[in-house]
């Protein structure tokens, strides 16, 4: 499978008075992952939303290895746990110089402008399916 | 002119790794002080946007006094400097134990759904009267 | 067991552009809810970490089950799913007008200001006792 | 002088129900671009903390004139436009697309680590010299 590569820098206000990135950061870099996993598959997520899918998050879990400050640099691994009709799985992991620093996983439900269930529109199914782990 | 207070406490993740609340999360205080003011004066934000008028942010400032920490109470005071056809401005003080930590003002401009100027509603304009600035 | 419950309106700066409160702004809730747990049980999270004591989030899940939208209200319900010497798990549910919206749990490890892990002070873990799980 | 310029994309969480990036968060780019051009003057801000000198921000004030949405590209230039012994005036521009989004500027306090007024270290403001408006 492919693992989608991206890396953000830490910013001076996603640190607490612990002087280490809150835990809830880990929850934006996931997001920023896995948007940059869809949009090298060739479809953009704001294009997917256009087009009228939108992908929730409905579960998500974070485990902390290690900790990061300002500054540092993270690298963000994505690639697909699972890939149903409806639902899609995204697997991370966060490194900071090589070192692990957090591992985890959002679960995703595709829905249409009304909110009610749809199937993942089959032409993205088909671009994400490399990123599936075997 | 009648003034609206409101209360916070400062959440862990809104400090910073200089132990303090970070300078952009007044921009929260202030938010949630002049929407409990139209709240108060009777016309919740949430009720305006769905009745079709938008307030956005055109511009603001804010000047810092003192620092807040992690579980400390600001209070925010907050009236109107300025109500126009189609602009508003609401100025505030944000205030701990009471000490002045930072006065700012926020300038809103009346939009409808479709991002056009339009006035602000009068129903809307009339409620906000008292808090208006001699 | 008791359980703590507390209270937060939806700010505007964190719904999304899905309209409602956006995925991470449910740890935001979960560590208010915690950290009220601790105040009413006597001591505050700020007192905690002031005596030399920190708990740091380690792992953390939330399952999103419904929607909330800017100025609705959340009930933040927490109590305690298991208290050992050095760990600590909390679990949540987040409630809107009695419809359950979220699920989650955060786990804690307790380490001292040289970020080594520490046992929980016995004056904490007694005064937290009634909050656990049978 | 010069100017330090740097890119950043819309993040999802920083989107609100209007549908455009929330107005508090041109101040995490505003912090993104002062602190990029400190990195490129030579003295990244974790350094210069480390170095036992502080530069808070004692006041803000942004101008927003349009809108970005989800995932479009906002440049940030950032230049000085007042160096003092112990003040410093950073000025933004953000720019999405060629086009002007925000004008905006920070003031800073030096302080030491006891929160003390304190010059700017002689070799920071030499550094920094070549970014200052004539």
């Amino acid at each position: 499978m492919k693992i989608h590569t991206t890396e953000e820098i830490v910013r001076y206000h996603e640190t607490d008075k612990m002087g280490i990135a809150h835990h809830s950061v880990f929850l934006a870099w996931l997001e920023i992952g896995r948007t940059g996993l869809m949009r090298a598959a060739g479809h953009s997520y704001r294009k997917i939303e256009k087009d009228g899918a939108m992908l929730p998050v409905i579960e998500y879990s974070c485990r902390l290895i290690g900790n990061v400050g300002y500054e540092d640099c993270v690298t963000i691994e994505t690639w697909i746990g699972e890939l149903k009709s409806r639902t899609i799985k995204f697997e991370y992991r966060v490194l900071n110089d090589g070192r692990l620093i957090a591992e985890g996983w959002t679960k995703h439900l595709c829905v249409g402008e009304d909110y009610k269930y749809k199937r993942i529109p089959e032409h993205i199914a088909d671009a994400l399916k490399e990123y599936v782990k075997e």
